[in-house]
């Protein structure tokens, strides 16, 4: 952070004390990282609510690699959309099943959409889409 | 609140002019009503994540009202549990469906599973169970 | 149902005897019953993904009931907006803390613009907002 | 799918009608496909649910790389745990921000634990964990 602004919140002790022990938990530092935290985590939902905004989108599938023309079929929605692919990542999860990551930039629905189209294809046993938003 | 702690909080000016454009749209009267707000839920997540935790659960039900026992065995499914029902609450949607909120108190895993049991009964179009943390 | 179509399903055995294992548990009589309500969860939160479908909101409030106020701005968002309240079930908790439940009608952007409004309030310490989609 | 069973689905034309246009829309090539991959999402929401089932995480981290020792942190994390840290992939996002996948396998509260101790860490701006359910 180059610059910061400082402000005073109030809150009941007994509040307090859950907090810091939530923030001793999960390990934080001090709780003004905590807090900032939370606010971005809220910023960002509220804006992932919004269909036509910039986010990125991290497509979690599970697939069969027997499955004749999964990775081909993959590679097509990869690159026939208005979509940005930036990257992959595959894994080896057992003899059978490989977990691919792929990563897309775009707008929300955009991403969805190519997500659920992904998850649909034939060999894929699990999909998530994950939205992250874009960053100022 | 009968007694106030007063805690510094650092951060960048953008993040907060950007939460304080969203506790504007919200409605919040001041930041440390919405950061109490924001602690309480990501305390009430947490605690939610226990199966064991005590809890009051909201469940939502849209049924047709023409299925036959339909009403009998939901208020057997409220009184053969170790569950505690608060209360309910019936709303008629149009001519044929009805909106039945169920109040519940018990442990998360009871009330998740007693939730499910009666989404799943015969003529229960939708169902959402709504999970509430124990108030300290 | 007055009509029923029927289509067939094929599954490899493991999958269909882990779904058998979970309707079992969830209580359900057949399967056709179950994946009706995995058809229509799927449809209905796809439905919600739009900020312009109808929908009808159940917001769960759980607020400190010696709040200056309070129910009075409740009562005033529920009457100053277009959209329709329709009903309200209201709990006693404990000695000091009340869950209001406030089914509202309207446009899914509108009725969680509502929802935050109501959770953002001094005195509610916690808040959700659960959307049902339409009925057809 | 070596070998199939094939059950039999009774459903109300409208359903079935509203299914047949998401299944249009989403990509699938016919039914079995859409309602084996609905059930497999079920089970596997089903035994996410528990803490101490079998997981693979997916967890996306959008970071400052100006942020003096945080890969060094990082790696600490993925290395000081029981998890099994399998493979990550860096993104370059901008000039300024990047985003980090790491896949971990292990308890589903194991990688919910590292995983918030790592969204934790300064320098993170955004995080997520993404639950993958164990494969049979």
């Amino acid at each position: 952070m180059d610059k910061v602004e400082r402000i005073g919140v109030s809150l009941e002790p007994e509040l307090l004390a859950e907090f810091d022990a939530m923030l001793n938990e999960k390990g934080y530092q001090n709780r003004s990282e905590a807090l900032r935290d939370l606010i971005r985590k809220e910023l960002s939902n509220k804006q992932l609510e919004d269909p036509d905004a910039k986010a990125v989108g991290v497509v979690s599938l599970v697939f069969d690699h027997h499955t004749a023309k999964l990775t081909e079929r993959l590679l097509h929605l990869q690159h026939s959309h208005l979509l940005q692919t930036i990257s992959s990542l595959h894994v080896h999860l057992d003899h059978r099943h490989c977990l691919e990551i792929i990563v897309l930039q775009g707008l929300v629905n955009e991403i969805q959409s190519v997500g659920e189209r992904m998850i649909s294809l034939k060999g894929v046993k699990q999909g998530r889409v994950n939205l992250i938003s874009g960053q100022d």
